[in-house]
């Protein structure tokens, strides 16, 4: 009797060992498998240019595709809902995808002034605007940026989609998120 | 033997026209399979920054990196043979390395001024430096982007390979070229 109680007194501390080494490993998994915004993956690179038509024969030939993509013009407002600087606005820009085995390179040409497109094209010239990352809910995403000095500086729809371009000024970066619905 | 002879004839006839066909899918074929650039693959999004240890420290919070990358520092001249704008220079660089799913962030600190980091970094500030393809044969990829406006601003070697940084003004943006041996 006595020997059974001794054990059982060993059970449950071993018990409790137990429970601390599960939490403990639970804790240091969680920390390990922190999870990588945007899974981890860059789905484009986003560049500015001045005439869409040029840049895509030139980037055709840099890039090695026999064909350069289709051009597309983004939704107008009543479609697309534009916001810049948190005001409505009429501007749209014209696109060309070539797809990369990796990523993709967005060429944009802007089509009037209200977008962060006119305005990057203007200040720094042709060249990067941005990169991407496709997430999973806007806002959360949004606000995790935010939390790290972002500005969210123009947003927006497409069909089968919503895109938000948060600047970081601490690093130099404008980063846009993708999301699908 | 009058039949057979007619047989041969149009045998003979599909045989070219066979031949013709092949000849043409063929090229075809070769259009279509043109090579891509780095295989269509860009493996690197250069930074420069102005301080590596902040820089990497904010670049993990936004990524979602629990660990910060070891930060490296490049070769000497003796060992990197680093030429700017054709001339050797005694400037190196530190640099960390994001490695993503799909490709590297590179972070760059300009350390020394006669370099094309130092010179980004002091006319646009901290931001976009290149975007890295990998490629086989340095001397005939530099030719490739020459042929497209390039111009070759920098080159060197490090511990297992060699980049040169060839600055595509027409599209607005600095393509590194990496070989490894």
């Amino acid at each position: 009797m006595l020997k059974l109680k001794k054990y059982s007194f060993k059970s449950a501390s071993m018990k409790k060992l137990h429970l601390t080494a599960f939490v403990f490993l639970f804790m240091i998994t969680g920390i390990m498998a922190q999870e990588k915004f945007g899974k981890g993956n860059i789905t484009q690179i986003g560049l500015v240019v001045n005439d869409i038509e040029k840049a895509s024969e030139k980037w055709a030939a840099i890039l090695g595709f026999s064909e350069k993509p289709q051009i597309i013009i983004t939704d107008e407002y009543e479609k697309a809902n534009t916001q810049y600087e948190g005001q409505p606005t009429d501007a749209r820009a014209k696109l060309a995808f070539f797809r990369l085995e990796n990523l993709t390179i967005e060429l944009i040409e802007p089509i009037g002034k209200n977008s962060t497109w006119y305005e990057h094209l203007e200040k720094h010239g042709e060249g990067f605007h941005h990169i991407a990352f496709s997430v999973t809910g806007m806002e959360k995403n949004i606000s995790f940026l935010k939390d790290k000095g972002g500005k969210l500086v123009q947003e927006g729809d497409f069909t089968g989609g919503s895109y938000s371009y948060v600047n970081m000024p601490e690093v130099g970066v404008l980063i846009e998120l993708l999301t699908s619905q």
